[in-house]
């Protein structure tokens, strides 16, 4: 009733603008991987409250296009509103252009907050002949108990934290850019302002951002955010490294104040159409091409620069992981002594961590929400239990699946581990071969990971090229994931940043300094899921005559379950890295554990 | 002086043509591999006979870029002229358009024949504001002694052989172009209008092609090639398959003459900018936007469908390599048994090897320039030897390195093995030290194409992807090669076609029928080179819930040399591999071998 009533409301606002649809997509204004709740247009018309999916509402019609992931949820969630269900990537299923043009649609809306540069002309293509338009958001008045946007505190991130000053990023990022004259380089991801003006916020769940837009120009740089929300401490440090302050709202106004012979400077995939509007406003027509340069670094000159992690960062990164592997060998040592009760659920379990976590006075929180997945549930992608109540009962057999991180100031974790909770063979009333084909899963995920761990590969090399290293082990088998092979990690920044290393070719090359997942897996749908997940960091290997090579080397510091390998199908040199591996954690973890968790901890890596 | 006296009949046509400058590439109209003597202006200019260099040639003054492969025998060739070396990728090198602008050059000429539409593009970007021109071949009046262009018997390659008659070929490249509405397709690559036309030709050295253009339209296929070589046989196939036939000379006329409504499709990358010009001289100035069609397959819809290779294909394939194996096997033989004399040269190798090949009466000539080098020889890229007093005597020690290829009526060929050529530990009277760092080298060579050889990889994976499998195992020692892994192999065709396996990137995918090289290497200069190339085919490994996969399957038959292998950097798979397939090549071959050859090849293997 009340989605309904939601729904008339966007009717006639389509009326009122002379209009037939409108297009409303998942994300917030700065494209970033969580959104606030004020932006959430789409679940608040649809209810459907899953990560992706877009609406689109016609003036009689509505229908919610969504991935294989979300199928079912969506179809539950939607009931009752009389919006259609538009299955991704299922045969029959027209794009939102196609369906639009079924319907003789001539003018159609979108927020133009909510749309790239780069993604507005794509889709004002695929619409044409109907004309496609961006407006300044038009739910601002049909949408009464919209929640509010938080603004929470900013604060500064230390030089002896962060290892650079402000100065320094901005005149790297300057030459990175390679632009002669004056310029005004536009930045609208938080996590990118974050790093480069020595602050974090807490504006987004898990994500130590504030909501904030920057201009980066020849002399200073231009930070917009909530000034009130400002330490008095970040703002000092910002005014002293040639940071001028406005507040969040004066964004577009600014943009629409650049000087008409500024060359402005941007990613098209990062900013949104009514802001890249605003930039050529003082700009005449048909001198916006003379004045537009695409930022040149492939993933953009910031996230470039942020991605090679300085010295300071990296032993920051450490000390986390140190930390972390307290908390994690705790966590194992009491599930080793718990799950035989049969008594534990899944959210119990995520809680412990987190109480074991607390233990350290540095934790800052999680970096993303807590997987912990028992058997088939951990098949499910994206599976994660947000209250006790939805929890499943875990029993002393087959597989535990816990990926979770943590933010300290100094740096952030990722880490997954499958744990075969016992290793009798008559422990699932499952056969032999099932066992088998378990050990098996298990082993070549991990045989998949330390190959990754352990490539050698000259400087230059893409994330593309390396995949197959994680990947192959599990090809004679038949088997594959449908995810990404590693991912960057921010130093107290969104536990997700630019590297990738995935099946998909991206320019982007592993570099000395980045730091990075290595987590391959294995889904049996209604059955297990098995990842193991480490973060290492690129480092120098050798120069020789043919040139420079590099190496990973291993951050995470969490021992990896040997019970369920079968090490027929490990190399010698595969299985000497295991026991090495967990050796090295031993040792490294032991003066911070008490005598019985050192004990305990040393009994399961021989 | 003869040089010279060019030289300056070049600077009078430059003042005829009120020009300051012309820029004269390597490669002929088609832009294929080998160029017929006719197109070698570069050479005749210069002196320069390299492969790759382009010359260009001011009112006042001469340069020629080109690479290290070549920086000593280009300034060696151009001594005398007054023609200064630009050595590319080194410091304080300008680029040819740096240099024009230095000398502030106003007009500058190419022959508009020998720039592809794509690079002719970016050439008038990069020299602006200097103006570039495009002219009909401007040395055709001033080059007096030039070579005649060749035209030699056109032959049918027939359909038992080739698998496919071209109006099946014609019918799949149209719905691979899905072009609505009627087009012309303009193909200027000789071999893949070969491949098309189910003919082959002589034209130029090692490829079996006939200089050639062609038409595609929706109704039938124009074929321009010098009529007068064409075989009855074949002229009688081709009218029958809606092949309408015109003189070679006829292209450019017949371009001019398409239809103003017509959709031009072509890959700009290889189509001629004269071309361009006279496929749109029919078309009303700002409409060729609009009739113009990129063709949308990677690599182009004739290379792509021609890299799967169809059932008849493989078979001749398999059939070519059976011959070869066999020529190979009487020749590591005969060098087993002549090689301890230390009279043997290399130029008497490669002739050797012919000599064996022409024992079969299929045997057609060699795919490419032979390659046989000795010890530091095979360091250097491209080496080959051309005649009998510039071969080195091969002593009995070391490597030799032999690649060589050759064409059946019913496939191509493409092998390279080295031979360790004694395997007493006092034989290079060189330390312990560097006999195991050869012995390494190739392993890690053998171990890098066996660990492609036997990969297992997803439906849709690309080359780059794969190419880390071959590599991986050398980049612990430091080492590389600069060269791709991996080529495609015409059916009675050129020896290099897509696609590839290489560290770049490409978006062409690996799929069922490919046949391609295998092929790292290890080059240690001044000292040796190895490298190990077998041809595989790809082949469907399993379809699971998870998607098919696909393996290699290894065509070539030369069994692989096991004295230098040290089997400690093998994995008990690889050297599994390793001995199955010597005794594969065993088995396949022992029927066609004497009982002596055969019992050579037996204690080979063992």
């Amino acid at each position: 009733m009340y989605r309904r009533q939601a729904l008339d409301a966007v009717r006639k606002m389509l009326a009122d603008n002379g209009a037939d649809a409108v297009i409303i997509p998942s994300n917030d204004c700065h494209f970033g991987e969580y959104v606030p709740d004020y932006f959430k247009v789409r679940g608040w018309l649809s209810g459907f409250d899953g990560s992706a999916g877009t609406l689109v509402v016609t003036t009689s019609d509505a229908a919610l296009w969504t991935d294989s992931r979300y199928f079912i949820q969506a179809a539950r969630q939607i009931e009752g509103t009389g919006i259609r269900l538009m299955k991704l990537k299922i045969a029959g299923t027209p794009s939102i252009a196609q369906w639009l043009h079924s319907l003789n649609v001539s003018k159609v809306l979108v927020d133009g907050d909510l749309f790239s540069r780069r993604e507005f002309i794509s889709l004002t293509k695929e619409l044409a002949p109907a004309a496609l338009q961006a407006v300044d958001d038009p739910f601002r008045a049909i949408w009464k108990d919209r929640p509010a946007l938080v603004s929470k505190p900013i604060v500064l991130m230390p030089e002896n934290i962060g290892g650079k000053s402000v100065v320094e990023k901005r005149v790297a990022v300057t030459e990175k850019l390679g632009c002669k004259g004056s310029f005004a380089y536009i930045i609208s991801a938080c996590d990118e302002i974050m790093w480069l003006c020595n602050i974090r916020g807490e504006d987004i769940e898990y994500n130590p951002v504030a909501l904030s837009y920057c201009v980066l120009t020849e002399d200073c740089i231009h930070l917009f955010c909530h000034l009130e929300s400002l330490s008095a401490e970040a703002r000092g440090y910002l005014e002293l490294q040639d940071v001028v302050l406005h507040e969040y709202g004066a964004f577009r106004d600014f943009l629409r104040g650049l000087d008409g012979s500024v060359t402005r400077i941007c990613q098209t995939s990062s900013i949104n159409v009514n802001n890249w509007s605003a930039a050529f406003a003082n700009v005449k027509a048909g001198e916006e091409e003379s004045l537009f340069m695409e930022d040149p670094t492939p993933g953009g000159s910031v996230a470039w620069l942020r991605s090679r992690k300085n010295s300071v960062e990296l032993a920051g990164f450490r000390n986390a992981f140190i930390n972390d592997g307290i908390a994690w060998v705790k966590l194992l040592k009491y599930l080793d002594d718990n799950i035989p009760s049969g008594r534990l659920n899944e959210f119990q379990v995520a809680e412990k961590l987190q109480e074991f976590r607390r233990e350290c006075p540095d934790y800052l929180g999680e970096s993303f929400e807590p997987i912990v997945a028992y058997n088939a549930n951990a098949a499910s992608a994206h599976y994660s239990v947000t209250s006790e109540a939805d929890a499943a009962r875990i029993k002393p057999y087959g597989f535990l699946l816990m990926d979770t991180g943590a933010h300290y100031p100094y740096g952030t974790t990722d880490t997954t581990r499958t744990l075969m909770l016992s290793d009798r063979n008559d422990f699932t009333g499952k056969s032999d071969r099932l066992i088998q084909q378990m050990r098996d899963d298990y082993t070549l995920v991990l045989k998949g990971m330390i190959d990754l761990a352990t490539a050698v590969f000259p400087s230059g090399t893409r994330g593309s090229q390396l995949d197959i290293l994680a990947r192959g082990p599990m090809y004679p088998t038949g088997k594959m994931y449908y995810h990404g092979t590693s991912h960057g990690i921010g130093h107290h920044l969104c536990v997700h940043e630019p590297p990738q290393i995935r099946m998909e070719e991206s320019p982007l090359v592993i570099d000395e300094g980045m730091v990075m997942s290595d987590e391959p897996a294995i889904y049996i749908e209604g059955q297990y899921g098995i990842r193991t997940e480490n973060v290492v960091t690129v480092v120098p290997f050798k120069e020789t005559p043919y040139g420079k090579f590099l190496k990973f080397d291993t951050m995470t510091l969490v021992p990896i379950d040997i019970r369920p390998v079968n090490f027929k199908l490990l190399t010698h040199k595969e299985e000497q890295w295991l026991y090495d591996y967990n050796e090295h954690v031993y040792n490294v973890l032991k003066p911070y554990l008490s005598k019985q968790e050192a004990y305990w901890l040393w009994k399961q890596i021989v």
